[in-house]
């Protein structure tokens, strides 16, 4: 396998777009990382989307983004798990240039998520749980995950103000991302006595409806270096699946999909949690930031809420989680989270992370954390500064 | 790159499937695979659906297909290009093998059609074309192939009797194939007074709504001989895109990802058309057929329609055309067909194609060519006996 890196990358502001399709939200992103990385031939392109067919009635989509963007023929393909959609394009994209089948690869992500109306969002997301076992009685996923943060609770003590602590740091950090689609700050009072939607889970313990695109180009190291690019080599990559539904877990207080994943790519990457300096994860419910930093193995389990409640994971903490201001403020257009995980590694990286945020320790080695429903699948990515 | 070989198919009886679930449907055909490579372990799973979403209410496949395959955790990915879905995950799975990711990976195809009630089919399967320019007008997948078939009409005098032959040739097959959805024959005369859906393609000019899977496993040739199975190599995978829009493209009479992606496939395998014993092609209607064996360097530009009228795609013929019954008889669940094409050719390659259909020319080398939409991507795989 050939050592790969991403040499370009490219995102919009995330929000509601009202006035762009989704082929406008894609191409904008794709072109922006393409100009980035100062390629002109792209091999091919894997694009991450949850559900084009249920959000705007558009499958087929890998196609048509490729035609739109000028590199009609391209072999394009769209892979989908749920959420973790982005992620999945991204392993797919670091698997074909590894493999030395294509030698330049667009990894992309998109959703447009705002053109459904009622419930149609809700259910749309709902096809990432268990259809016949938990959607067709009612489940949603802030139902689903509202069951992982009253467990925890009870098993750990975890707090109302430790799941707000979340919130509120991501809207710290997102206030300084300039592609933000809340881009605001928040006090744990308002997150406290924000509307309920499923006790515990207040509507500001979840991340928003959102349309958005990122992209972001990958090549092997010896084409990263004659384009003069900062390389950041992808060193590990890891993707496991668990059951769908939550019903069939043994222990709702942790994410054993994620947990895998990030030991197979701890392995390929010949590191441990230890070596990493900050991470981009999955905070689609405040809880999912607390769960997924314990069974990432950052802080014991438990002990994530305390942390984040701590200052743990702000910029100037210890371990520094969701810089870019995570799904809760950035936005969570599904398909497109895992690569805009990317996006914000590199920036921070490369030292280029905007207003403010940019991590001052000078950091070396990243993760990201993409999961699909309630943790049903995740995708994990060890980057580092060559 | 490694060598890759297929060591195992399954695949169950296509059709109107109602007392199974898309999970039954997937898994019996994934085990069936499982049991005919005699392997235990597997490394990953690429599986090809069109749009669960839309037919069942159900994303996220590839982690539910994995749990009640009894993979749970598995590194399990759901690819989609409309109905070449299943071509794209069998390339999926090639690529993983092939750059050492991965020893043992099962590419699978599912999809369950007949659950949707009204033009919920339609509506579903339109979704591949594009819906802001044609399905939002009315446009339809018959009513998209009509057009490509008049323009062939009109350029090169194919008759209705040619597009009939086609239909009839593949009944032939079919009525051989004992997984095949409607295994009788027909005559030119049954499908000339056939019911007309878009003029002037008649009901027995489509293939039909389907529920089914498919699945095989591929691994390294060096572990294949260690497996004692008949080796099938995978010599050349090609994959191409088109406008998925068919008024954007500039000839109606030929389709262009599947010239393209041919060419890569031979370029691949070092090979021309003069090397493949047989095909199986992407009938979805009869016109397809025509125009895809023109489109590979089959036949001549327009002379397809004769061949078929002559006997030369026969059993018997030159260049056998879907000796599985093709999408037409066999059935067309769009994420199984381009797994489902892999597994009859692999069937041939073995000397195991059933009930009288073997090729008596004792084949080598053979091709299948599965395509999205109207042609909008397209899947090319050359296998080999090794």
């Amino acid at each position: 396998m050939r050592d790969v890196a991403v040499v370009g990358i490219g995102m919009n502001k995330w929000g509601e777009l009202w006035d762009k399709s989704i082929r406008d939200i894609f191409v904008e992103a794709a072109l922006t990382a393409i100009d980035d990385a100062g390629v002109d031939m792209l091999d091919s392109m894997a694009i991450g989307c949850m559900t084009g067919g249920l959000f705007v009635g558009q499958e087929h989509l890998a196609s048509m983004m490729a035609d739109y963007l000028g590199y009609k023929n391209l072999a394009a393909s769209r892979v989908e798990s749920a959420c973790a959609s982005g992620g999945l394009a991204f392993r797919t994209a670091f698997i074909e240039v590894a493999s030395g089948i294509s030698d330049v690869v667009l990894a992309g992500g998109v959703e447009k998520m705002t053109d459904v109306s009622g419930d149609g969002a809700t259910y749309a997301l709902a096809t990432a749980a268990d259809q016949e076992y938990e959607v067709f009685h009612g489940a949603t996923f802030p139902g689903l995950y509202a069951l992982m943060a009253v467990a925890h609770m009870e098993k750990y003590g975890t707090t109302r103000d430790m799941l707000s602590a979340v919130a509120v740091k991501n809207h710290v950090n997102g206030s300084m991302n300039p592609n933000a689609q809340y881009p605001f700050k928040i006090s744990v009072e308002d997150v406290n006595n924000s509307v309920m939607v499923a006790s515990p889970l207040r509507i500001l313990d979840c991340s928003p409806i959102t349309d958005g695109a990122a992209a972001v180009i990958l090549t092997t190291v010896d084409i990263a270096r004659k384009l003069g690019k900062p390389i950041i080599k992808i060193i590990g990559s890891g993707h496991a699946t668990d059951t769908i539904a939550l019903h069939a877990r043994k222990d709702l207080t942790t994410l054993n999909a994620t947990k895998i994943a990030a030991e197979r790519a701890f392995k390929m990457a010949g590191k441990t949690i230890k070596d990493i300096d900050f991470a981009e994860v999955h905070d689609c419910f405040t809880i999912a930031e607390i769960v997924v930093t314990e069974s990432l193995g950052i802080f014991a389990p438990g002990k994530g809420g305390e942390a984040a409640a701590n200052g743990e994971t702000s910029l100037e903490g210890s371990f520094p989680i969701n810089t870019s201001g995570g799904l809760k403020s950035k936005g969570h257009p599904v398909g497109a989270t895992g690569i805009g995980q990317v996006v914000e590694v590199v920036k921070q990286l490369r030292g280029e992370a905007e207003n403010g945020r940019q991590l001052k320790k000078n950091p070396k080695t990243a993760m990201t954390q993409n999961m699909g429903g309630s943790g049903g699948s995740t995708l994990v990515h060890i980057l580092e500064v060559a």
